[in-house]
């Protein structure tokens, strides 16, 4: 297995009432997944509402990561904009500030083809000698990574691994299947909910945002397929669907964006870890009522007393 | 009528083949605009591939477009990026460097509702003096500003005008009835088209990419329009239609982003305005086979001698 | 210009409590049309509904139709079903009931390419000699009828006319350009919104469903087209575009399709040319609540005192 | 576990030169279906390309499969067409014909909301008396039937159980942790490449269009799901998974649902069970190179000698 495996939550960033990052909160976060057990952390992604926030707060955010984490496990850092020399300039601050490898989407805003996807990954490694993660996550770039894009960039050597939140399990499957033989290539998926399927399936890691809520969890999920245990980890991503409720629970008055990374962020405040569930503009943050129920779920799953 | 009116070119940004802005060339693009006729000029837009751009790149395009421009006509600046905060920035160096307005898309890479929308521009508004215009491009940001949404703003003071690329005529026509008595409020159609049925509806104004090739082209036909000749105005708008046909000479081939802005690139390059068809990474230029379709393509619509 | 031509509106179909087709008031519905100076009708469409009725009943419909209409003007008959051969057994009905043409959709449910869309066409024609219309409605089939399947239907002769319920007008416009020299090929809007813009662009023919709310508008608004009378083609066309407001009165409570068709029946009760406002299962009617909006709507456009 | 479980292929309907259904062959398929260990089949679904066929064919084929079945496994027939009352008209057909249960789907070609698919369900159930199936297919219908759409209908005893074909597996574990306790409901999977997923969430059954070409294939990975040997039912998945490739052979060629369904029916001929690939029209054939291709892949994956 490659360094880069197991449980690596995308890691929330709580603000303050004012919108900058709140850094004590943020280290609480990091020791809360790390000392949960997580096997290394990913930063400055989607769950980390990377694209809410300025090239000088992502490299704060990065270097504070760095230091706290302090080599104790792999940190991996988001690099997203929309086109490919912007990315790079994200690339080069990341090597810089420490990050191991970085995590690349296909462009976005500009429509694009396969080849010219391709083309940007091509472009982006040649440009910066760091390890490149391809991000598949068409809800946000609303492009798929196809399955011979992916395996291709892997032949290549152009990217050491995929983190897959397409929600297309059968396309996954196959990229597993078509690169089982590059043993240095590591295949990850964000989902919260099918993870068990996917270390069944042979996946690498997981990136759950749900783990910043109970990084213990997943720990024990990845932990039982390890062992082969496949009963315990559907027993216990049974239970994490049900936390994964939260996600829903502001559904409708907020975007669904908001009222996922919302809902992390208010578990997270109820659970102690965090100060506040303020969420960065234009995204509403959830409310009292919306936090009662969460607060339920957070019960009703042996998170909150 | 506002002073923001008639044929406003959103301008093509010409690269160096090694991907600097060649401004002997940019400037060339200017005179060419206001001479064949343009109302105004928007820069820093989906046809100038603004995302392709760091902020620095985009404050220099801006300062040397109102250098060159030296109050002609009205300079609007696209302030693109995908969040709130971002655009701020932006708009604020907008503001400083001259610009007479600025465009302003729906938030994007984040999934937002129309409600997160609507506070997007109202925090940007609040954030900078400077008049704001919203720009409905959902086959970039993959949201359609609904029409309640757009009225809401007008009515409110926010936004002063819009810029249309939805391709849904039929909801612009009902935003130009909803907001028929703000005489202030200006509504644009990003059409290349179907400009003479936007300026039938009322439209105010038109932004179309294909103006860089023709502006004498899209001028004539504004002016048939204000004098009420549509006959004429259908036939210049037919004659532009067969022009317009050059975006699908790469279709395929590369992306429809890089195969449209691609096009009037290599005609811009035929017509001599400008010096290359080089395109901003990942985006490939067009190729001589490609080039040589195009010119067929001018020369039939009398462009090309 | 053909004998297709000018308003040509997609007949409501009435119904009784048990769901059986209303003659009575079906009739009342056709000479409202026909008085009102409709050039056509065309039935057995998605206004009237027609996947709600099985083929016997389809029958009655057009052989009733044919009855009433008895010449007066030409009678175009849907003929929609998934597939090829189910759509030709409908369109042997209807040659042998008397239409004058039949309307085609692309196969649906089954997914399907440009190519097998243009055999679908060819093996219908090849099977029934009736002259055959292609009906572009990607909103219900879920696949656009490409620029060059139409036009190359056309030129080789399986198809004399378009009916574009697809909302992209640049496409329309570039069929009509494509086949202008076509002289007998004939391409109707759908639209109800920007009828005048596609009477500018040349198109032979509109057919709206609001028309069986107001035949007299469109007449109106076709008459104004055809003596260039632009300026009161805009007029009446944006009193219509205030009347069509009445389709989005139920918009969330029931689903877009049972609005839109649902509003139509629910103001031509109140008009008094059909006796209920029943729809077809699943779908639900419009309320008493709802009732009393549309007629506001009504009053507030003169077609109620 | 109810009746409804296993492996219950959807069963591919072979046909004659002459379009006509190659009745011989598909006894054969049936007896190479059961043959194999299938715990019952799917008739009339979409893998059977039931919405090419006529009422009285769709007739013929049930009571042929009811005869050749006899009793030894439960025969359920899919009820498809785009609106209610064709449905209960189809179901009433399916039950006089000795159907054990019908599927539904959503409605199609008219634009529906959930509360309206909600009562297209009951109304269907109300109408007759036979066990109804949702079938959960939005490639076809383009609609996905929402988790509370579906475990409603569980809940008020509407439907027995659930085909899912949506490829949305997060869902379809919300449902199966939903109807947990409902005992008598079974849940199934249309997927062919995650079946070892599904059926460790708990899916009661499947039904993979694959299975035609190799039943005993997924009887084994049933079994070894049965017995909880995880790692044999994924490495059966993973040789299907290469079995599978066969549907993407035609790809580009012909349309997505001609390319699978084809495959299917060619693979099936080059192993002897049916005598013809004829596809209905307007789907293409597989040709002569396809063929090669698929027998290549028959033979790497052990079907063919």
């Amino acid at each position: 297995m490659t360094k880069f495996h197991g449980v690596v939550p995308p890691v929330v960033t709580p603000l303050n009432p004012d919108f900058t990052v709140d850094y004590p909160s943020y280290t609480r976060v990091l020791e809360h997944l790390i000392g949960g057990g997580s096997h290394g952390v990913f930063v400055l992604g989607s769950t980390s509402e990377v694209v809410f926030h300025d090239e000088r707060t992502r490299q704060e955010i990065l270097e504070h990561t760095v230091k706290v984490v302090n080599g104790r496990v792999p940190v991996i850092a988001g690099v997203i904009d929309p086109t490919t020399d912007r990315v790079i300039n994200h690339a080069r601050i990341a090597k810089a500030a420490g990050a191991a490898a970085v995590v690349v989407t296909a462009p976005f805003y500009t429509v694009t083809s396969q080849s010219e996807t391709l083309d940007h990954f091509r472009y982006i490694r040649d440009a910066v000698d760091i390890p490149l993660v391809a991000y598949d996550i068409p809800v946000c770039v609303h492009v798929k990574l196809a399955r011979a894009t992916v395996t291709t960039l892997a032949r290549e050597g152009v990217i050491i691994g995929i983190k897959d939140s397409s929600g297309d399990d059968g396309n996954f499957r196959y990229a597993l299947l078509d690169l089982a033989e590059y043993r240095d290539v590591f295949l990850m998926t964000g989902s919260e909910i099918v993870v068990d399927n996917a270390l069944q399936m042979g996946a690498h890691g997981v990136v759950p945002g749900l783990a910043n809520v109970d990084p213990h969890g997943y720990v024990r999920l990845w932990d039982a397929a390890q062992r082969g245990d496949w009963a315990a980890a559907r027993k216990e991503q049974e239970r994490l669907c049900r936390l994964f409720e939260i996600v829903w629970v502001a559904q409708g008055r907020v975007s669904d964006g908001a009222s996922g990374a919302g809902a992390f962020k208010t578990a997270m405040r109820s659970l102690g870890v965090i100060a506040t569930n303020v969420m960065p503009r234009p995204r509403a943050a959830l409310d009292e009522a919306e936090t009662a129920r969460i607060d339920v779920i957070l019960r009703s799953t042996g998170l909150l007393g």
